[in-house]
């Protein structure tokens, strides 16, 4: 295994510590149950936004927290849900008076973790809401999911809910809100290679030297289909054309657009896939507004890229402007 | 090969592309002299700086052109210097009337062709400048060059300059703060894995299952030595340790601390060596008062990390604190 990793068991941790080394004054990391959370949160009179999921997605959801993003993220093993009980004290932590909103993208060990840490939290009172995210077009009930699965969009949802929640939403309009986000958010990954867990040390599973996975999982679990290599323009159609027919986006549209690595792939590669599917959504008369390359939702190192495309209106977008200010930078 | 891309030979023009795309009303693309470059560059009044290289070492360059960073980046294909005319060209595109100043990692074909574009720009009446960086402990003199060579602490010096032009300083004031920023710059980098570059389909080195290279180049060139594979705390102390006894650092410094990866290493496992690197200086004395974890100077998908440290003194840490926005960006 070609990796800088000390003890695979300690792997998740260690990563924390770093980070949480590298923002001193503005997160704060909590070893005994593994979280991460802004250095100042709870706010009072602000609902906390908490996200938690396994690890191994970086930079989701722990990067992704600060001032205008997330509160806190909980996140469990490298692709291994948070126990309950984390993510209980983690609401339990992150109680201001106006509630808790838990995000869970769709995973059945994520779902049954924060739906019982849910009811805990508000067995002791605490005003806590789930809310879910299936964004991912891919395949309708999978490995390890029921109905449809929350990927990388989820980061449209976070930084929606985060922005309305800075300006005084209250925990039911940010529900709301975040069901609308969902709603129009739309993702499909494809796989080039797989990836390899710390604790495992040998590849998840097999793909072969001319193969691809078409709407592979952030897991590695199976998509669609298992294809042919092919260009860039056909593995960007291949991604692009089922994520747009499938809301559907139409002509007069305004979307973002996101190209999301999966880990192992070059940014170089994520802004020539950008240009692919820019031009694609122009001739069929949508406009990209708002944009979005890079890593956001990973899966390891793992090579392989995501395309989300949100249907924007005024709300939403504003949501997406607003200012924000995260664990991971580039200055 | 496993990679999004059509024709090879039209990689690097693709990729610039999306990236004049995904940045509108920021970026310029000029096709015919394969350039970046900021949309209200030349500035009148400031010396305009430019970086070139060859490609795949992204996001340097092209994704590092903005305000308060490069005004153009001049790239070449991959691991290939830019042709002279085109470094001419930029000079005579980027020229106002304060001059500019181009910026080369000390590699002989980049020396070559900056000089060699230099000399035609000056020719034309373009006062113009080249300041090498040459950063790279690992060796002196190596396959591609004589000195030291020019890698992933490039970024600092570009930023500190950068954010002196913008405050009004001279071409020649610029030169002596970039020599400045770089005498106390120092990096090494290890390969846990070769790269592959377009043109080529195939690695571009061979490294055994349970090795890496120490020192290695940002093409993949030989280092200091080929090791056995061991844990992260190890890898970093291989980094590390040459680089804090290169400049020395020594206790009671204040360091910039950059762990870049090189293209296939996952965000997790760089804060992971963040950690590390923090802890290990903290041992020694020095105190981290900057920053940087993430990609900034890539080897296309090889998988492996550099570690910069930078001597901070009060200019420098406020030049690096100057506001800046460049291409790569997270919102």
């Amino acid at each position: 295994m070609k990796k800088f990793v000390n003890d695979p068991q300690q792997f998740v941790p260690e990563m924390l510590q770093g980070l949480a080394l590298a923002n001193p004054d503005t997160l704060k990391y909590v070893p005994e149950h593994n979280l991460i959370a802004r250095a100042d949160a709870p706010v009072a009179g602000k609902v906390s936004i908490v996200q938690g999921s396994g690890s191994g997605h970086e930079p989701a959801h722990v990067m992704a927290v600060g001032r205008g993003m997330l509160d806190a993220a909980c996140p469990g093993d490298v692709f291994a849900a948070p126990p309950m009980d984390y993510v209980y004290e983690t609401a339990k932590l992150m109680a201001s008076d106006a509630g808790v909103l838990l995000l869970v993208n769709n995973y059945t060990g994520d779902r049954m973790a924060f739906d019982m840490g849910r009811e805990m939290a508000e067995a002791e009172g605490i005003k806590v809401a789930v809310l879910l995210i299936d964004d991912d077009v891919a395949v309708k009930d999978s490995s390890f999911t029921v109905g449809r699965r929350g990927v990388a969009g989820n980061f449209f949802v976070i930084k929606a809910v985060a922005a309305a929640a800075e300006r005084g939403a209250s925990l039911e309009e940010l529900v709301e809100l975040g069901k609308r986000v969902n709603s129009v958010t739309r993702t499909m990954g494809l796989a080039l290679t797989s990836c390899t867990p710390p604790a495992k040390g040998s590849p998840l599973f097999e793909l072969g030297e001319d193969e691809y996975e078409l709407g592979v999982g952030i897991h590695g679990e199976p998509g669609r289909s298992r294809e042919k290599m092919a260009d860039a323009n056909t593995l960007v159609a291949n991604l692009l054309d089922p994520v747009v027919s499938d809301l559907p986006f139409s002509s007069g549209d305004e979307v973002a657009l996101m190209v999301n690595g999966l880990g192992g792939t070059p940014i170089s590669e994520l802004y020539l896939v950008y240009g692919i599917a820019h031009r694609r959504l122009a001739d069929a008369g949508i406009t990209v507004a708002k944009n979005y390359v890079g890593e956001y939702c990973t899966s390891l190192d793992m090579a392989g890229a995501s395309i989300t495309l949100v249907k924007l209106d005024d709300e939403i977008k504003g949501l997406l402007e607003a200012p924000a200010e995260i664990g991971l930078r580039i200055f």
